[in-house]
């Protein structure tokens, strides 16, 4: 990627505080200016490198940017890319975070303010523990960053997005935000549910009896519950529709652990196994 | 713990080729053989240190054995543990290492044949990957084992399998049977039921769309089919109950997805990252 000047990331936390570091350390930005809302993290941020500058006032913040990328909790994203779209230089692309697309995307994909254009994105990376303390600048190597543009989209800003993401060393896969959704909502939006109902069951006198298993099924309940209220709430019906077939394969278990039908359960924890030896790690 | 001359471990897989190997490298005992039913396995097991000497003839292995631990599949241990008693030195003490306990307990509590006797356990500790050839010798260090006495247990038995148990580093708790079998129904049968259906559900086309948080959720669905099979089936109840009470939560969530209701999404939420971060790890 030809180095940018000035890379303005608006919200400082796990996401942003880690691009901040990859782009540093692999000497991509001349300028990184974090924008949040609390001293705090900012002051973090540019303490762990992830950060050049900082700013609470976002229109300072991206006065001088190449390029925005918005790393806000999803609910409040439209609203931040708006923001950011009336003092940002004109022309800027504008680009996110966010675990949810569609609603994000169809509400800016046109009539930002002078002449700004939003493109979206998703690095499918992240971490239980949120804040720019636990940013790490290889976050993203090696894991896929999703690009959902639209008919709107223009090929040098994709271009650029494309060449950003594969510079902080994900691979990009491309695909309609409506698309990205309904796959999320199966890939990380439903385990995050099921980690969630598991974790909250379990009674405190059985902590002690809990073992790697346990705790690697668990791990997801750790996230930030106001960011995840977000999440399952924009992406509500492909949650809804996810959790109904998980429940349905439940169900399926339970009838054939309850009727002793073992070709039935052979099957089906055959082809989980199938399934998840396929993933790897 | 007193040096042991002579511990035999029937069925040397993650769990018995561990066990040796703790056994081998803390210099607790002075032989450790391996009995299983594959040159194989046995052969790998002897390279890779978890064993001195090895056999496929049960009642040959366990000749000499000073203690007998049988560490085959949950549906094999009553069967061997008998056979073991009717060649080992009279009076052996027999334990094991299965993942459910009462049905196990109560067929060997009492009559093993020459005065042997068996005291159930279970280490909680294991591995998606099984088999010698992953056999680690910290596997149990730090980890409970429990140890599930009856009223027929002898206090030196209990006392030696305890020390057995802490030796190789873990921390012993006792607990009757049916109590073991309740509580791991919780936090060890219904995590591998729920990581099983989400795996299972998973169209191959999303795979490339997993991350880090599907890949914990799921790992545990990478376990040996038949082996689970054997444990659904011999603690069914608890595990119907547990899969019962884990759909009503998953019914919860999706009920308060569907009607907005936030309060109720953030009480599940809440608790559920409560209760996982006081697991640590």
């Amino acid at each position: 990627m030809n180095r940018l000047e000035n890379v303005a990331i608006v919200g400082v936390g796990l996401i942003g505080g880690s691009i901040g570091l990859a782009l540093r350390q692999r000497g991509l930005a001349e300028k990184v200016t974090g924008i949040g809302r609390r001293q705090v993290s900012l002051r973090i941020a540019r303490r762990v490198g992830a950060v050049t500058n900082t700013s609470i006032d976002l229109a300072k913040g991206v006065a001088g940017a190449d390029l925005v990328v918005v790393c806000t909790p999803v609910g409040r994203i439209v609203e931040d890319v708006r923001r950011a779209a009336e003092y940002c230089p004109k022309g800027t692309l504008i680009t996110d975070t966010g675990s949810t697309k569609r609603t994000i995307v169809e509400a800016l994909d046109t009539g930002l303010p002078r002449k700004c254009r939003f493109l979206g994105g998703h690095p499918l990376a992240g971490g239980e523990r949120g804040g720019p303390v636990n940013a790490q600048p290889e976050l993203f190597n090696g894991h896929v960053a999703v690009i959902t543009p639209t008919m709107n989209t223009r090929a040098e800003d994709f271009d650029l997005l494309e060449e950003f993401w594969m510079s902080l060393g994900s691979m990009v896969v491309q695909m309609p935000a409506a698309e990205h959704d309904r796959a999320l909502a199966m890939t990380s939006h439903l385990p995050h549910v099921a980690a969630t109902a598991l974790a909250a069951i379990i009674p405190e006198q059985l902590f002690r009896l809990t073992g790697t298993g346990f705790w690697d099924t668990t791990r997801l309940a750790c996230g930030d519950p106001s960011l995840w209220m977000q999440i399952l709430e924009l992406n509500r019906d492909h949650v809804l529709s996810a959790l109904e077939e998980y429940g349905g394969t439940l169900a399926a278990l339970h009838a054939a652990i309850r009727d002793g039908n073992q070709a039935e359960l052979e099957r089906i924890l055959t082809t989980a196994k199938k399934n998840r030896d396929a993933l790897g790690s």
